[in-house]
């Protein structure tokens, strides 16, 4: 995501600390002590202007949403979703997910979404994809036993390299859609993304992996 | 695939023999017999007109091909093909891919092919898709260890399920592509319908999958 950068964004996130998270590192483990119940933790990796979190968070009152998103200057702009729609079950860490055992005890999350991630589409950057085999063991830390990840993606080449990787590391594919908009699908949230690229009438293709052992 | 019914068709069927093999379950364990060598032995379910192990063939003498076709019209189709080209690795049984069992031994198989399938759309009707569980048990039982099939289809839906009954089984999914004719794969040998599919700019998706246990 491109964006002009805001040289305010820092002081903008201070103004609200009960969405966006300062310190999360101090939470690692206590997730709970934020969302004040014992809910079900999904979080999303990359959350961009954060419109999947805040409608997921609307249509599912009883799970916490955290969503992680590296670029502060968008983070801004997923916090003033999350404050407008006034709810209390979703938060922001305006962090890199290659660091993500720093915030979450094991099996502390019950899922993780990946919406339309930085496809990476050169070899030598494979590494750095979402799915890369790195990010599903530390997601897998992290997730509780059979936890699933939720992926979607206009990329075909990020989802071909995705659907690989889930295979080979051992997990279970399930709900695949090659053409999500003319599936069936229904409580479907369109993240910003998607709702751009699918007026274009471009596919979007989503799966669901699950952890096995 | 639809053709006019051939009054004769059993009787052309005879006149070749060496290509059509008779009393196919004479045979179990024993196809080494039939092509005078070693070589390994690939076989595609569903062979339709026979373009497919024709070329397959002609571009891999190293390797027998055996195309396994219900329809006897149109094995003398495929007949035809292998005839015209004049090569001895490949030969075609006019069975039910159902009874498969009857026609392989253990381990006497080194890849099956499945290429435009018939996708079976209702959902009481899974269980006849060539990529159903049932079937898997089959082709798993004549393959040798870590055996794949290569998969091809026009189809979505059959596309979707298939890779999810792959993984359900516990296969390896490799070389997925969501548009074969788009992507860089060579040495790629057409069947009739993907020609005339992709003619008609339709996607074509293939995958590999690989026993690995």
């Amino acid at each position: 995501m491109r964006l002009r950068n805001d040289p305010k964004a820092e002081e903008k996130l201070a103004e609200h600390p009960t969405v966006v998270v300062q310190e999360p590192e101090n939470y690692k483990g206590k997730w709970k002590t934020i969302f004040k119940n014992d809910n079900p933790i999904h979080i999303e990796i990359g959350t961009g202007k954060g419109g999947f979190v805040t409608g997921m968070a609307k249509q599912n009152p009883d799970i916490n949403y955290i969503g992680i998103e590296r670029f502060t200057t968008i983070v801004v702009k997923a916090m003033n979703n999350i404050v407008d729609a006034d709810i209390s079950n979703a938060k922001l860490l305006n962090v890199n997910a290659v660091n993500i055992l720093q915030y979450f005890e094991e099996g502390e999350v019950d899922r993780v979404y990946l919406n339309f991630s930085d496809p990476w589409p050169k070899d030598r950057h494979a590494r750095r994809r979402l799915t890369y085999k790195d990010f599903l063991d530390n997601y897998k830390q992290i997730m509780k036993k059979n936890g699933e990840i939720h992926f979607k993606t206009d990329n075909q080449a990020l989802f071909e390299f995705s659907l690989e990787s889930f295979s080979k590391y051992g997990m279970l594919l399930k709900n695949i859609s090659l053409d999500l908009h003319k599936s069936d699908i229904e409580g479907n949230v369109m993240t910003e993304y998607e709702r751009k690229f699918s007026e274009e009438g471009m596919r979007i293709y989503r799966c669901e992996a699950q952890f096995i052992s």
